[in-house]
């Protein structure tokens, strides 16, 4: 940690910084420039709440060294996290599709559709039982008659299933029925739910908050891994920009920022990320050569009536052409997708 | 809602899709153009999922000419919304500054920062029993512990008392202490949570989410008057942008765009909105002079122990002068700052 | 066009309204909503100043229905543009990829650079001779000798040469050296320079803006084409957003969407979008795959020395190895990484 | 400076970073943490192009410590600036009301609109002659016409001038008009244009850029100051964001930040900020209330047909009530409105 003290900050606030750092258990290094002073203060104590020292007189600035997540970051785990769930792996050299609609609208439709995500070469089933909508008076999703139906989805196909929690009162109900349980990006922060969901043993797909910053987005990790579960999945579907002709602006240079960052997979949402079934093509293919670990798409049989989502979504022929494409997408960068029986 | 086709649409995509809105319950007039052609669909169908239709082939886009709030928005209900807190009022023509530490640390100093608040006149106490920090390693708050410490505040002061829940197992428990409850920028789509402060009968300080837009702001207010309980107060705290050197920007135009919206009323927070101790007096003038119906600001009695937000936190002292500061701000606009015997 | 009336207009200022679009030459169809008018006018009238009409007492809101720009659009245009560069084509089923340092610094880095970036596969080279700095206390550039040393190197190695010109004055004079002139971020708006350009024969390289909408970018592009010149090559550099941990955004997306909306080509330049050459490679790859038609990357042989951007530029070794990771995806998505002689 | 380096960094790497800081004249400090090394380099060297050592192996990051900008910063010199214009002062304790239209369309109606906003009371005049317009199918300005026009409402009203140059050929022509001479957004980074006006003797209104930072946005004040001209008045006009509700979000908190970190007067331009004439009067006051030093609004005598930016000008009788109402929120900061004679 570095403090950088104000021009024209005189010794005695110098001095008083200095005392309080070693108070705090640092080791100090003040560095006297010709126009400014800074201490260099030596001691990992991300855990302290160091940043009120800005509020002592004298002090302009504080400059962190070390990166604000310890168990999230590569430092102290250098090896790639590869989350298992049943076949399916996901964060090794195979990449892994997940697919399937938005919401789960009755137990036809949603067999269907698993079946024919999984024919495509989907190797898990997504699904939104309890969905966070924008709008009150918007399907809110079936609860736990939704969970009930993916169960048979999974019986029927051998597929794993995927479904957001969105209530900590809800975390062991869906535990008790999902394979991976998702954290939506409405509720990155929500810190409670994070400590919950990390009180499980099951996979967390944790997708990037709207507006988050890759570092929000590794410190709500770091939630769910100190309270126990360090199986995290995560899923970048775009970020708040001005752009307008798109929902969502995807930030395809996460992926690479967060493999430089953190040893979690992560894998992209084209579908929430564009907003628009026509972009997701393009976006998947973006996606697999830029280096993620794995897809989250969208399908549903029959957009024009889906209840949530329509317009982002696939028809099953269009995802299964994709699903063909993607395969030398994969291989040209050593690569491939990952199938399951 | 007016349906724009693609200029490619054929006659059977326009027929289709008027025939769909006609299903929905919609009188359809079409419009064809030199290029393209729209169809004008009447009814106010803000509940159905409508925007489906543009999945239809030939559709291009959908705009809608209704506000998607009904409970929010002007519409229904002109006056102004004013909500009433025990001798505190907001929303009249009279200021209200809410004002107190970031978070409750210990009876004592709450108390004593309860007491100064008040003698410098704000007319609302605030302090977080519950925190959502960014990092799972910093204080999460005294829970319950500070709840009846802001209690016994309340007893000594007689100024009520406003804090924020983040879970939705403690609203009963929250809503059992507070005389508002408040709901973080971090919790503004949390819609189960708005849920469950909408069954309550306590006001609700309602935070504008972090890249929130205005609309979206007003669909959580619109969540949790849907539940039945029409005590909103909305506050403005800064939006997330590019710009680094303040922690956000405080977006000052949505005062004037929500009185323009909205019947409910607005106060804003210049302490979360700016980060910086320093820049809490211009902001604070500048959102009385806009409109604001209050202010709630950050006062720590000693800003550099702080357990959380030390460096936006004034001192006592500081915060009186700024009432006294405020007072002449408030009579240019026509208005007055709040006070309680 | 579409003309929202407010919910309290008049039948008179509804009447004024649709007598002044009368007026302005438009056909007018007003639709009588439950709780608002609408009016459609009919005309294809981009040129006239109809946003005035939103003053007008009784309207709340204008949508158009028309893109504003016309040449750069697919409607009167729909087969792609590829421009001719020498033996270089751009926008065909071929990718370019355009690659060379920042700033030019001396004749004899500069040519060891081309040599180099053209050994590795680039078919076309970029310099720059003046350089747009944030700061005036940086390098500048080496202005027409920038130029001269650009065609010795085009002279050396057979490859056309793109450098950017920042001032109205000069554009005659980067005229008669480059094969390509370039429009940097900072000037995309700067419509005298795009009108300048507009009026040589040259390709223009067109950088999208720093907080540039893609209409924006193609209302840019449409300056120069109104201006008689449209070889127009656009190129996405990065976004400017929220997150800091790449200094620009690459907007991905903008690749399918500028390809639904123009017929000009798209090139993506990894390089500004990233600022650190850690994730060129990964952008390259991405951008290749989303459908780009070239890219434009920053070589420089001894970056820790480079006069300009050295964090993002590759050593000639790191593009050798680029371009023959780019090869496989290439041909993943149907095309080739174009190779001249 | 200080130099951080990765947690893998050799010991060799590390002497590597210091003896190239040592050639560039640094003295260095290494300080050897638990994890990672940091070298502080003192000498303020802010005209070395010394980012490029974030590429030397072992280096994780540069962290600047010194400003980049000098001359306009608060650090060399310390008392406000005040631009002299004739009777007007931009600057001092008395806040400065610049208004008229978007373009000059007329003389007729320009000379109209002066003489009623100098009655309303603003103490100097805008208008555009040239005009940087979105589409090239708008109006683009009288040009040279536009300025003569300017003139002779000066002569009639004693009103000083201010009006836009976009083409740094035309920078002596409208030197020799206008009395300040503006730099519109889109060109803030317009370098040359900068480098231009500051060899002009003529007082510069300096446009914040859509997107710009407040470091951007000095270190473009400080090109102009490096040329010679230290007659800066910046101008906040609102910057890019997601929220749509405005045409941009004024950024208030400009104020205080600029206040800290530069001597130049700052002025608001609540017109283009909001986009919209209903908010204009909201934000002109909270940027008196937040200390900017004038501002700048749009006046139409028919807004309804102005040739450019009709939806956000005042009538005059609107933009006079406006003048009274400010008066009391100016004296309520302890300063006054200046009138001129």
């Amino acid at each position: 940690m570095i403090i950088v003290m104000s021009k024209n900050a005189t010794k005695q606030e110098i001095e008083n910084v200095e005392k309080k750092l070693i108070e705090l258990g640092f080791k100090t290094h003040p560095i006297i420039g010709e126009v400014k002073t800074v201490i260099g203060a030596i001691g990992d104590k991300r855990i302290l709440n160091t940043v009120n020292i800005t509020t002592m007189p004298g002090v302009e600035s504080l400059v962190p060294i070390m990166k604000p997540f310890k168990l999230a970051g590569r430092e102290l785990k250098h090896d790639p996290t590869i989350v298992d769930i049943g076949p399916a792996r996901i964060g090794s050299n195979e990449i892994a599709v997940i697919a399937g609609p938005c919401a789960i609208e009755s137990e036809e439709s949603f067999i269907e559709t698993a079946v024919k995500v999984k024919e495509a070469g989907a190797c898990i089933l997504r699904g939104g039982a309890f969905k966070p909508r924008s709008s009150p008076y918007s399907f809110q999703g079936l609860e736990e008659e939704g969970l009930k139906i993916m169960a048979k989805a999974r019986e029927k196909t051998g597929l794993k299933i995927v479904t957001e929690v969105v209530d900590t009162r809800d975390v062991e109900l869906v535990a008790s029925y999902a394979d991976i349980i998702q954290i939506g990006a409405r509720n990155m922060q929500n810190f409670r739910l994070l400590h919950e969901v990390g009180l499980t043993s099951k996979p967390i797909l944790l997708k990037r908050g709207l507006a988050a910053t890759i570092e929000e987005w590794l410190m709500a990790a770091e939630y769910i891994m100190a309270a126990g579960n360090d199986k995290i999945i995560l899923c970048e579907r775009g970020i708040r920009t001005y752009e307008t002709s798109t929902r969502n602006t995807v930030d395809i240079s996460a992926i690479p920022v967060v493999k430089e960052l953190s040893h979690l997979p992560i894998i992209v949402d084209p579908s929430h990320a564009a907003g628009n079934w026509k972009y997701v093509g393009a976006l998947s293919k973006a996606a697999v050569a830029a280096g993620a670990d794995g897809l989250i798409i969208e399908v549903h049989i029959d957009p024009p009536n889906a209840l949530s989502d329509g317009p982002q979504s696939l028809r099953p022929p269009k995802f299964k052409q994709l699903m063909e494409e993607l395969e030398p997408v994969a291989k040209a960068v050593g690569r491939d997708i990952l199938k399951i029986a």
